[in-house]
């Protein structure tokens, strides 16, 4: 699945079937099962993680989320991201930048909030909204928005370096879902809270955000840190593909829980004269 | 329950029975069927909170935890913080101070971790760690450590005022069920990277540990923030009492979803066009 979702080098967003389920040919029951039975060993694979954190293991996740409003990625975090051990999970949510941070470089913020060795990092939206809404609305010049690409890549490329394994996914849903999606929000009263007229105003925007995602996926899907479309549609299938992103990626790690460095037979009997 | 385990203004730590189940006649398997009955509940006032912080409302909740080594801390984060959504939960573990944090007043750090309105903050022990360990190990001048309860007190009731509904656990262990854990970890090798040589150094300190909590516990249990002492011997009550103090916490704030302060059929019209 994770080979069907990488992006290569580039991508039609407007061609990709929204409602598909790339490399998984069952229907959503059998995917809730796949998830439900993988969901120990990825709870186990972040223990080791986090316990490998604690011995100088260096290594950590960083799970970054884009979407368009309602795509899920408040599902996945709940669901996905929930599986797992809050203790070793950092979630920082990106919203509109206050002045203190408008005061600095784009990437400022973002910086403060890499994940600690032995965590799963996840942002939800992120640096890239300084390529995304801000070519869409104008907000930075041309020029400055052109330069920023490449400010990724390096940062992205120093992140990685520092034994980061990076996970960058776009949910990728329909404007029908979205109308759909949205129409659920304004209908029930329990969900009017997570609807912003602001989100009607956004969608108008629709296809210069696709032109912004496709160019910013385009220029900053590398080797090390490449982005993954991820059909979201049906959220059954956008959770599982996540789950399996991050199952994968701690799967890459290959690590074991760490060698005691102490000796265990002498802290024994130092327990049992006490 | 809360009752119970509510600290009115003495309590005698020795004499508790750390295998009792204040407040619950069940055994361990209908312990468990409450806490999983009642779980959805427990979300979906988390959620109302969320919500709700969003729209303005400034509240917000704060679980302290303190525990001596075993008595179950990681196991409340992983079984019942972990059962609400994560993006409404800020957790901070405070170990041993920085050098930054100990160039500044003990609540320093302390303060900048307190949770935002409308989050579920938790404090993996806290600022109590400065008039318990610095008690038992003499790391500050014993006239300072006496400053430090009234300090708390005030600090406890600006938080407080500031809309934040704090929860005091101690989980009170007895110290052969300590022994007995310690044992277990040392000797399964998935859990070696829990164990600490230094662990077995503070056991020895017990009696003085216990000294310290009672002290702590009566100078800083006030009415707005009272403390609960947990028996912790038996997890599963451990578990059950912290989720119905929390579950407790959340029904007092009587939140419900917040009103749309939007025009639902003007949005539905204007979405319709879309």
């Amino acid at each position: 699945m994770e080979q069907q979702l990488r992006v290569a080098s580039s991508i039609d967003l407007r061609s990709l079937d929204t409602r598909s389920t790339p490399g998984f040919q069952g229907d959503k029951a059998a995917g809730e099962t796949v998830l439900s039975k993988e969901r120990d060993e990825l709870a186990e694979l972040q223990e080791k993680l986090f316990a490998a954190g604690r011995f100088g293991d260096e290594r950590r996740v960083l799970l970054v989320l884009q979407a368009m409003d309602t795509a899920g990625k408040g599902g996945i975090l709940k669901h996905v991201v929930g599986s797992v051990d809050p203790q070793g999970v950092d979630i920082a949510a990106f919203k509109a930048p206050t002045a203190e941070e408008q005061a600095h470089d784009f990437l400022w913020r973002v910086r403060k909030r890499l994940p600690e060795a032995g965590m799963i990092g996840v942002f939800d939206r992120s640096h890239y909204e300084d390529v995304l809404i801000h070519r869409v609305h104008g907000l930075s010049q041309p020029d400055e928005i052109d330069a920023r690409y490449g400010q990724i890549v390096d940062f992205e490329r120093e992140v990685v370096a520092s034994g980061t394994t990076l996970i960058k996914v776009m949910l990728h849903i329909s404007p029908k879902e979205q109308k759909k999606r949205l129409a659920e929000r304004l209908k029930r009263p329990d969900k009017h809270w997570k609807f912003n007229p602001g989100d009607i105003t956004e969608r108008a925007c629709w296809d210069d955000y696709m032109t912004a995602y496709q160019i910013a996926i385009e220029r900053t899907s590398t080797e090390e840190a490449p982005w993954h479309v991820v059909p979201a549609d049906r959220k059954w299938y956008a959770r599982l593909a996540v789950h399996r992103l991050l199952l994968g990626a701690l799967r890459s790690l290959g690590q074991d829980w760490p060698k005691a460095d102490f000796d265990v037979d002498v802290e024994r009997r130092r327990l049992a004269a006490t």
